[in-house]
């Protein structure tokens, strides 16, 4: 079974990569990015035989223990 | 427009994150992680008035000169 995080940064809290994102390509030309925000993707392949929904309970547990912060990160989970 | 890219490791290329997030993953006692592969969103906020097929080919060209190497990664550009 496949399960995918998107871990992304809350709205509000500053971003120093995309702010970089954003000017590096303003300094290439694409002059209609306006704001560029950063975040990641943690593809899981998990052992066979879990339901989808004690999949996702033990994901959602992995994001709280390990793969986001909750303070400034907020995450999705796809089970696939 | 909004414009979401999603950025991977080629299948076959190594991932050292990926392979740290899923050893800590298995030491906190989630052993049903085979494996992770951790990748990249870039969420773009582009000026209005482009249409879809623009800005998607604008964003095919960040991507290539940019936000993405294409010798180890591969992209999907989502408009929104």
């Amino acid at each position: 079974m496949r399960a995918i995080v998107h871990v992304s940064l809350k709205p509000g809290v500053l971003d120093p990569q995309g702010r970089a994102v954003a000017d590096a390509l303003g300094r290439l030309g694409f002059d209609t990015v306006r704001e560029a925000r950063v975040g990641k993707t943690i593809e899981l392949d998990l052992a066979d035989g879990l339901s989808a929904e004690a999949a996702e309970a033990q994901v959602k547990a992995m994001c709280e223990k390990l793969l986001a912060n909750p303070v400034i990160e907020r995450f999705r989970v796809e089970i696939a």
